[in-house]
């Protein structure tokens, strides 16, 4: 099989295992659905802009327990909104762009970019060298603004 | 050294932790630790109202990944609030009630035993004792319940 061919059957692989994960839940209602994935972009901005990006740019002294501890929850909480952008959510105001629903396959790209990097986060959490946990912060907090500009309307 | 002593060591030391994450964080304003706080409620909804209990109750069928998933979100989301119940929101207009920072004791007994049911009920899905997690879940739901009943307004 060539890579395309392998590549098509994981897409239809995973959106259907994705379709489950959704359908599993009992269906909230579509405001609810926004509120929630607001909720874990709040909370994305306390460990990250809060913690762990400062801690980068050294403003924040280094502890390496709570920037593992940190890491851990980002890891926990980027699994979390994606299903939030379901389509029925598409009409109601909120920050995301038309793009959104528009360039889905743009847009899952943007996230498993983002998902990537916080992997890295996490692996070099337990590797202990400090230079490469700040320098992989930076790095995951360039695929948030990455996928922000192409997808999060500016205030 | 006897129980007491030690369980009062303990509190000053895990106190004296939970301090220093707190200072470690960019000060937030008070309005944002609030919606911060707020925003770990709504996703422990999602998971828990919307997917974990209802299987509990078998309304929605079992499916022992998403469980153990779901329950992953819930360990880490059960760790996120408490330093949101800052005293400088306690004149902030919430569903906290005001024991939270009169009675703070308590308060710290009701979070310490949702945290236990949590960490029973990860170590349950590990287990694959569909039985055991399904009433591990209604243990920890009892628990949120508990906390709610003294700490939080009614609707």
């Amino acid at each position: 099989m060539n890579k395309k061919l392998i590549a098509a059957i994981l897409t239809v692989i995973l959106g259907a295992g994705a379709g489950y994960v959704l359908n599993a839940f009992a269906q909230a209602k579509p405001e609810t659905v926004v509120k929630q994935r607001q909720a874990v972009m709040i909370l994305h901005a306390k460990y990250m802009y809060g913690h762990l990006r400062p801690t980068a740019q050294g403003k924040i002294p280094y502890d390496a327990n709570v920037v593992a501890r940190n890491a851990g929850f980002i890891d926990a909480l980027s699994q979390m909104p994606w299903d939030g952008f379901d389509p029925r959510t598409k009409d109601i105001q909120s920050r995301a762009m038309p793009a959104v629903f528009s360039d889905a396959a743009k847009f899952k790209e943007a996230q498993d970019r983002y998902r990537g990097e916080i992997v890295k986060l996490v692996a070099a959490t337990k590797g202990g060298d400090e230079a490469a946990v700040k320098s992989q912060i930076l790095a995951v907090n360039k695929s948030c603004d990455g996928c922000h500009e192409s997808f999060r309307e500016s205030k």
